[in-house]
């Protein structure tokens, strides 16, 4: 009854959360949206142990939510890519981005690149009027918030950050 | 480390989950928007454990996003009811149904109540350019769908039905 899937359930928000709603798997998900491809990357920064971020990796790559292709530089390693399903989450990803800001605690903000206004909680740019993809969205910490965290990852992201943009 | 919270992540995103992120949550509050107020009408639609619906109720009303008052029609008996910050949930719900409609099984559209056309992937009507809040947005079963649950919840939502609007 409290398996991965929500059987019995005729219902699209169940099976969106059968690929998304696994504890962790946003977090890689905002992860690959941040610019992190790699496995390593991948964990440092997010802390868990390396069989629960190999299984999220290998179910999002099933459901067709990430590509894993061959490292251009490192051969025999892989990196991890959102597919265009992938990309497809920003709406829902940047939502509940908004939501914790609002509600919880906020310490990152969203940005439309072409103009630096501030995304409103739908997604949309106010001054433009768009809806810009996350290939549009710039993000960064937000004023006095930061990390406390050391590693690399979280370093290159203390920086204005563009998504889907691979961290150096 | 893989207990409720996510600790050591400095994150928006993992503050909305250690609210929003554990297993059945959501559906629990697709329920709560769709006009169920009532535990043993969530018990069921979800058809989960009943220690299991208790300890997420518990939680969302602790959380702030569920209010638990005394029921009007029935004394000794509580309903359950989104909070302002409950409702605020609505364009991450919409975002991930959107998504799952897309790239997973479309069962269930949701339409601007006052003018009928569908919202976008934003939520927004693309008729009107208005961004409904969940209490102007109308809810029905996509062409074909349908549900094949014959619970009390199910029958009353397999008919058009208005979001926040309580289940008769």
């Amino acid at each position: 009854m409290l398996g991965k899937d929500y059987e019995g359930q005729f219902c699209t928000l169940a099976s969106a959360l059968e690929v998304v709603g696994e504890r962790w798997t946003l977090l890689v998900l905002r992860d690959a949206f941040y610019g992190v491809r790699r496995f390593s990357d991948f964990a440092v920064h997010l802390d868990i142990p390396r069989a629960v971020l190999s299984e999220r990796l290998r179910s999002l790559v099933e459901h067709g939510v990430l590509e894993r292709r061959e490292d251009p530089e490192r051969a025999g390693r892989h990196v991890y890519e959102l597919t265009n399903a992938g990309r497809a989450l920003w709406p829902a990803l940047h939502a509940l981005l908004r939501w914790g800001e609002r509600f919880r605690s906020p310490r990152r903000h969203f940005a439309h690149a072409a103009c630096g206004t501030r995304l409103d909680e739908h997604g949309a740019c106010p001054a433009c009027g768009k809806l810009p993809g996350p290939e549009d969205v710039q993000t960064r910490l937000a004023p006095g918030a930061r990390s406390g965290r050391d590693d690399r990852v979280s370093l290159a992201l203390s920086e204005p950050h563009r998504l889907l943009q691979p961290l150096a």
